[in-house]
């Protein structure tokens, strides 16, 4: 990677930055900006709007199982219109673009289409229109698989991750990733009032969010971050108000509202479900092998309790969370095995949410478990599964209840600000 | 080339054929049919229904003036679409098939945006996917700049040309294309009710066809076709029908109905202009210097009658014809170059038409001009300009006049049949 004088920039602008023309010609501008502020600017771009699901939609129309091969070849050309149209959009302004797409870009990927990885990343073609100073545009989401040549995709939501793979292989300073929120907050503005914008947070407190079911960055995304030790700036769109900075160098010195807080923020998740079954014989390797049959259908398993055993019966109860899309299948392979490894009953419920409490601070004060489950038993909630990471408590609450288990977690943390967050009308990306 | 034990055919469909997820499936069966029939099959194929001119809207509202690079990568999304619904939609009938994009197919073009031209066919990848049994789907109209490597498209209507072009490198036996006409008729059936379909036609006569207005196959298709020696197959993508063979190789053996005809067809045109540059001094380098100020706006002259000069004034009038949409660009270059040249006016006039006879038969037919200018002043009609070939005659008269004209020519050289044509809603490719 050659070293340029200039500040060199990634910025990435998601589907709903990219919805109508109005739109593509307001995100040129601000890309502009940020060229003529000196920047050797490189954007990654997702699909307009809604269109990845209309052509996700029209492939259902001419096929019950689409090809993933050919899911990709179609999903992609989205992100290559919206890159198109930013690209002439700039031009329009005066300014000299060139638009990617993602194998043009060098982004190699191993061949497993519509999840594929990204193995390399080849920026020849970007860093010489770099340095004859065009702004690069690549389409985000996609890559070309090094096995086949063949167009693949990143998997829904991985324009980040896009983002994130150019600025390390670029030597990028800052990966911007635009959305329709203002950035990281303590806890979803929608449900609780007094959430706080976060100035900063740290790549290990990004990920536990973002497993828990925050929707602000793709997991994978700042696992490539983290690794790479990219510094992301999660920001809005539609402001210029300053966002929030996922770094790994967390300054205390600079004054951050973090330094007193113990969490960083309260994350929640309604997409899963639970899944128990009932009077596993309680002997070596059965937990294993009902496990085998969750992971030959590629299904991620959360959170997993086993109760302790029933002296009497020789049996035990195995109960665990997983996507809720998955819940069928998972509960039809189970049944499949009933007989084969003896238990007595599978049940599912999916009227579950999981309420998440995150960060580093707890590492080193006691007592954040015990101040989150007063928290909520004050509240009236019950708490029906637990899990812990060194930086995360997790629980599974009623469904109904999640709202309230968030605000209550919230203020209990010392969370709440007196200002009222602003809240946009978009979902996410 | 390898050749193969297997027939190998090119299918092409237009973006009638394809313009929706029913048309798709459709277009999947027939093309199963040609593979079950023991076929190789490669598949050219269009974007879907009005794709191209939606995506021409989008690129205008977002710029003025959008760049040619930038169109191209935007406009070829829509071939690469319904490239990958087809192959899905073949996949679903239990076939298999790989859809690959204009680069992957290995088409090899100038750099030339928007009207590349096609240098070479480097079709590794389709044969190695024809011999392990795929359907190949390549999506037309589409290349790549063998210079810059990027995305280029061949011109609008040029997929017929991707399928030429990819019949003579992978040595296919015929290459169909698939539209909502029947075939090559004796005169468009929407004008002349008793016109017929022509069951052959040579590459000369389907050129001055071509040229003359007939928007069966694109121009360049058939020189490419005549070049290459490509047998093409013009038929209905709506019936089983056998549609028009152009070829080479007439032969009169097969008991062809051609055998008699002297004329095989009567071809109109309304989207020429007329200009008339009046009062130029009439020596030697002014006429080209005229047409020098016309090929500087890249734009293409069809007819040219020069009066004699009147001896009194030295000065003459020159008259041409070119595309309608070049007459405000010619007229205001003439203007601006009035005083240099020292002409003394611009006339322009778009309400005209070009009516053309083509037949190899006219070559050994005398009388042929004089049939069709007999017929013509029987109709009442005014000749303004006159042009021909070895194999053609076309008169330019006032617009109102066309179809009278073409019905003329069409009794006059014994066209008319019994039978009314069938007529299909849509007006071609």
């Amino acid at each position: 990677m050659s070293q340029s004088e200039h500040r060199r920039i990634v910025q990435k602008f998601g589907g709903s930055s990219v919805a109508d023309a109005e739109s593509i010609k307001r995100v040129a501008r601000r890309v502009l900006e940020a060229k003529q502020a000196g920047n050797q600017v490189v954007v990654v771009i997702s699909a307009m709007g809604d269109t990845t699901d209309d052509l996700m939609d029209l492939a259902l129309e001419v096929s019950s199982e689409p090809q993933a091969r050919e899911l990709d070849m179609l999903l992609t050309t989205g992100e290559r219109q919206s890159a198109a149209l930013l690209a002439m959009a700039l031009n329009d302004l005066g300014a000299e673009a060139l638009s990617y797409t993602g194998s043009q870009a060098g982004v190699i990927t191993t061949a497993q289409h519509g999840n594929a990885r990204i193995i390399d990343i080849t920026p020849g073609r970007i860093e010489h229109s770099l340095q004859d100073g065009y702004i690069v545009i690549v389409a985000g989401f996609q890559g070309v698989a090094q096995a086949t040549k063949d167009v693949t995709t990143l998997g829904r939501g991985a324009s980040d991750t896009t983002a994130v793979a150019l600025a390390a292989a670029l030597g990028a300073e800052i990966c911007e990733i635009y959305s329709d929120v203002d950035g990281v907050f303590t806890a979803d503005p929608r449900i609780v009032h007094g959430a706080r914008k976060l100035s900063q947070i740290s790549y290990d407190e990004m990920l536990e969010l973002a497993a828990c079911g925050a929707k602000i960055l793709h997991l994978r995304c700042v696992e490539y971050a983290r690794r790479e030790g990219v510094t992301v700036h999660v920001r809005s769109s539609f402001s210029n108000n300053p966002g929030t900075l996922v770094t790994g160098r967390i300054s205390l010195e600079e004054g951050n509202a973090m330094e007193e807080a113990i969490i960083s923020g309260i994350a929640h998740d309604r997409s899963e479900a639970k899944i128990t079954v009932v009077g596993v014989p309680d002997k070596p390797g059965v937990a294993a092998s009902i496990f085998d049959i969750i992971a030959d259908q590629d299904i991620n398993v959360d959170m997993i309790v086993q109760n302790v055993s029933a002296v009497a019966t020789g049996a035990t109860d195995i109960t665990f969370t997983l996507p809720m899309s998955d819940g069928a299948k998972a509960v039809e392979s189970l049944n499949a095995a009933k007989d084969r490894i003896g238990f007595s009953e599978v049940r599912y419920d999916d009227k579950i949410g999981k309420v998440s409490v995150v960060g580093v601070g707890m590492r080193t004060h006691p007592g954040v478990t015990a101040n989150f489950f007063n928290a909520l038993a004050k509240a009236g909630i019950n708490i029906s599964m637990i899990s812990t990471s060194e930086i995360r408590i997790s629980v599974v609450v009623d469904v109904a209840d999640v709202d309230a288990a968030v605000q209550a977690a919230h203020t209990a943390f010392g969370l709440d600000s007196d200002e009222e967050a602003v809240v946009y009308a978009g979902t996410g990306r």
